[in-house]
């Protein structure tokens, strides 16, 4: 009987706040703050590299950049569940909603095209 | 035979941007961009809330926040895709590193320590 | 005859990146980069703090708050150069636009209305 | 006799809160949130540019662009005022650091050794 990975990684990390009653700071309002802040660390690795420098990384920076990742995940699986959201769940709900508001037709291809639609995305977001 | 959700997720994803065409924007800086400004609409409907009224949403806005979710899911496990890292394998050598460097018994219940263990991992950061 | 103090720093600022050959590096997607990582600094300060603790900082927390502040000015002046963009006077121009768009007898005293603000500032947003 | 640019903006903004009770909003914990999310806006019109494209705007994304700095610079001038930081005073010191932090010399015209620079700044940051 398996257990879902991101069900298991929620438990494992209500687990390491709550052994450091940390819990009295993890409001969703805290939590986005600390999020945003690890994004932001990733954002330095690449801030003065060109976009293709950014895709040959050395291995030293690539290890760098994972741990990044992996505390940008860390943060959303936290504020997932202290807000009781089931991520995947609402994830799949939402590529439905942009599968339609980026037609294959229409988006393919075009970097205007992609800009315009975030845009669009803009004026519809609730 | 199950397929990892996350593996499933990172495919179905892949499979989105091809159809588009959009392979040729998704360079980790550019990714990084774009995640950040999701992170950043998340920020925006806590910004003037207080740390307890960010705890008790109304449907409305847990509808919208967890759509914000699962924006900054997609485009994490795009950036993770785009720069070949196991997501769920760093994270998990991540939280090994974390419960090293926040022992139980020295971090344990203050804001104050939980600040000053931030400092330390900026010092330490790769 | 005085120079505008931010026309002045302006000059300096370009004097500092051109004397390091920085300017190859100083895109405006670049350093808006560089200018949100900045403010995710000053985010790290006070993400675990109550809105009231933050605004009660030790001096040595708003000494390391105040060079971050200064980091964040430095970035955006060197951006609105680079764009050629007189910040006084689109400042101007912006505060007029929210003076009429946040008029003083619906926004007044009322979080949510501030909200509800921001959300219409958002659909009508350039 | 002449009012500082930089204090009148400050005097401005202030009574344009004060008018709409906004003080109490106003804390640097939420300004700061504020403030990120503006920058946001403006990292969202270059994450698909390629950095030689967000140097040739047209004359619209250039327009909408120096709003947002606009924006940025509006909430800089709010959270420094809330935090009692002269803001001028305090860049021209942060000037001075950072001119022995990137000594010509060594700076000069490597991305490579900015980036080195940027994490050795990292290090001895507060």
């Amino acid at each position: 009987m398996s257990i879902n990975p991101l069900e298991q990684l929620r438990q494992q990390l209500a687990e390491f706040a709550a052994a450091r009653d940390w819990d009295q700071f993890h409001s969703p309002k805290n939590l986005s703050m600390a999020l945003i802040a690890e994004v932001a660390e990733l954002i330095e690795h690449f801030q003065w590299l060109t976009p293709e420098q950014s895709e040959q990384l050395s291995p030293e920076q690539r290890q760098a950049v994972s741990y990044e990742l992996a505390d940008i995940f860390i943060y959303l699986i936290r504020l997932s569940d202290k807000l009781n959201v089931d991520l995947m769940t609402v994830t799949q709900e939402k590529i439905k909603i942009n599968d339609s508001r980026y037609p294959i037709a229409l988006a393919k291809g075009s970097a205007r095209r992609a800009t315009e639609y975030l845009e669009q995305k803009q004026d519809v977001k609730s």
